[in-house]
């Protein structure tokens, strides 16, 4: 590439190989390791669409269970630590606690140095267990309550929905979680995966790296749209008054939230999953104020925005599945975190054997040069 | 750019633009702000190059009174949360407990979400005179010691050396440091750098930015590398030892720590600069075996590699320099984190009124597509 040409937002630009998964922007079609996106949330489990992000393949029978045997062994955390996160304020954004507490994890693990391949996989484990944990008791103590231990008899998804609302789930609220959790776990080169590849490249540590990329998850262009869009309906309130929300947005230039995507120039595949699920839970259990606003937003910005390209993407309708769950709004993105771990970790996994380079590139310079420093009393 | 091309790296390319640094890397010159860095080492301060490259320009002689003046109130941490710092295991790295520091401190200013140029202007002035004080608290303490509050009549330079070691640095102590942290503070799109913009670039919030810069420098291959020099002179242990080190480590195809660099195809500029103070302080305070073995590496590694390009960079010869400062070893790149905040910072300004576009590249799928999902009991 010739040096003065310009990458901007580095579009385009392919810096390393993956298996991992692949996004058909022009069809709304997403894969993890070939298998459609559609099939893994039908029949798959998060804990198995973990395994087959960080082996590349699906376990038999018999390694999903010592699989899932040792998410559950890797769940609690020293209850002192977990003590410790009561003193984070309550006034913060949770992804500001998640970002602390996951930093904090790799300050107190005598292993966070240890880089060697079997290492970072074992922590790879461990962050995909915990972070469920971690999460879940950051909800707790913001609402004044304590922590709950995890159940080493419940699934992933089912343990993450008891220990953020101290009860277990319905079959349908833990499919619906176990679904929402397997649609978030991998997305490519989003900012945040590329992000822990960028900290990974130098060496660093794993912690180094996902403690990166839970602050770039944490920004509402990336994995915080999901929050924005249901301030975007409260702030609307009701379905009669989405059109002219959406149309004076629209006039004044600002961005729909949960619409548009750098790959995506068709409706992504996991915005039509999650917003039939929506659906489903609105008409259930009287949420469908909040869904209706939704779809009428959809429809109005798509008028503009459809012809250009942007349709909803995963973080449209993804809230509405969450408050159906007992998740507050502010606690989307880290839920989000929860499910973006796996993809993560397999990235780091595989960018450690298959490149490892270290990613710099460059900005061009646009200054003057060689100026003469003028003594301070001269200027 | 061709999507089959793979950019391994990032290498060469160029992603947006910049007018804070210049690198010339075939002839070993580097700029900040058009400045040569000799100029700015022999006749600026930290803080003046930290003004210029927040602003882009040298200040008025009353411009950096008012802008020391508020690095010097912005130096105060709450008791509290220094307390807290001791808390923090003794055995891990100081980079991570710096990493958690910040974490932190973004999580308990209620400012943290505010994105707005001013505020992110406020905060940046904050972090760069922070960095000093979480430094010198996280060293004081893991030596079983107070942390010291910092004094308003010193200069950055001479307070953080107060901060580290209990006592004020004589004028060629001052200098030394001060030098140091010009030499540091600024790099362009180094992996630390380039991280904390891929995190700006969602729009998330400035500590989210730092945080991942500093797990990025903590990585031997970039700002790490400075630790790892010194843990070399010390396995290497004697000047007689230094050469046949060297033959074994290239014949094994090891890398030589301190030496090498993406963009520089000479000798660095700040490697002299920094070995020139090196042989001073080393030929004054009796530190000459250190000095020495590095002298041989770097004549003994050059004959293989100079040929290849690769020469001393800047962390070659900084660990003989902060030793004599009083500076422990795994120190040496917390050191170096308080001067690249200037450069991290500069840069976070700099691409939000520039461009700040979402940084998302993609990776090259390589793998098989449509595989069909086969339940676990048929695998
Ligand atoms: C995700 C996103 C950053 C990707 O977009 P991108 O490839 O970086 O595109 P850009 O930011 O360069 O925008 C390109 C154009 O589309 C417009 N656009 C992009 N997303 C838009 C949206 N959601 N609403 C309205 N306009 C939008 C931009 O305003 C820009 O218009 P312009 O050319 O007239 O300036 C962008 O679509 C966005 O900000 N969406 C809203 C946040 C969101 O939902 N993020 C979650 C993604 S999973
Ligand atoms: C900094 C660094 C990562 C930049 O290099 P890069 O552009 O990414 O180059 P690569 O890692 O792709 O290496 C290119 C080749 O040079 C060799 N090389 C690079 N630095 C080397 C070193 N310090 N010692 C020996 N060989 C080195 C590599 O082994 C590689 O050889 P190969 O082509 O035979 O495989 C690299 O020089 C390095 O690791 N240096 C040591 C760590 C260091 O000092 N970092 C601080 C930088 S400020």
């Amino acid at each position: 590439m010739a040096e003065a040409e310009i990458a901007r937002g580095l579009e385009g630009v392919v810096f390393t190989e993956t298996e991992l998964s692949f996004i058909d922007g022009q069809n709304g079609r997403l894969y993890y390791l070939g298998y459609p996106i559609q099939e893994l949330a039908e029949h798959s489990s998060f804990e198995e669409v973990s395994y087959l992000l960080l082996h590349k393949r699906l376990p038999t029978a018999d390694e999903l269970a010592v699989f899932k045997e040792k998410l559950v062994k890797n769940r609690s955390i020293a209850v002192e630590k977990v003590a410790s996160f009561a003193d984070y304020p309550r006034t913060a954004h949770p992804m500001a606690s998640l970002r602390t507490a996951i930093s904090e994890l790799g300050l107190f693990d005598p292993t966070e140095e240890d880089t060697s391949f079997e290492s970072l996989y074992e922590k790879s484990v461990s962050l995909i267990s915990k972070f469920a944990t971690v999460t879940a008791a950051i909800k707790r103590l913001r609402e004044g309550h304590m922590p709950i231990e995890p159940d080493p008899e419940l699934s992933h998804a089912a343990n993450f929905y008891y220990m953020l609302n101290g009860k277990r789930p319905s079959p349908e609220q833990e499919k619906l979680l176990d679904v929402a959790l397997i649609l978030h776990a991998e997305h490519g080169m989003n900012a945040s995966t590329f992000t822990a590849l960028a900290v990974h490249s130098t060496a660093s540590d794993i912690y180094s790296s996902i403690v990166a990329a839970v602050g770039a998850l944490k920004g509402p262009r990336h994995g915080g749209a999901n929050e924005q869009v249901m301030k975007m309906v409260q702030e609307i309130g009701k379905p009669e008054a989405a059109r002219g929300w959406v149309q004076g947005k629209l006039a004044n230039k600002e961005r729909i939230m949960g619409m548009g995507h750098r790959v995506y120039k068709a409706l992504d595949p996991r915005a039509v999953i999650l917003k039939k699920y929506a659906e489903i839970v609105a008409k259930a259990h009287g949420k469908s104020t909040e869904y209706e606003i939704l779809t009428i937003v959809e429809e109005e910005a798509g008028k503009v925005l459809n012809p250009r390209g942007i349709y909803p993407n995963v973080d449209f309708y993804s809230g509405v599945v969450y408050s159906d769950l007992g998740i507050p709004t502010e606690f989307f993105t880290p839920v989000f975190a929860v499910a973006r771990i796996s993809g993560w970790t397999a990235h780091i996994l595989e960018y450690a054997r298959m490149d490892n380079r270290l990613l710099r590139p460059k900005a061009k310079f646009v200054g003057e040069l060689d100026r003469k420093y003028v003594p301070i009393d001269q200027r």
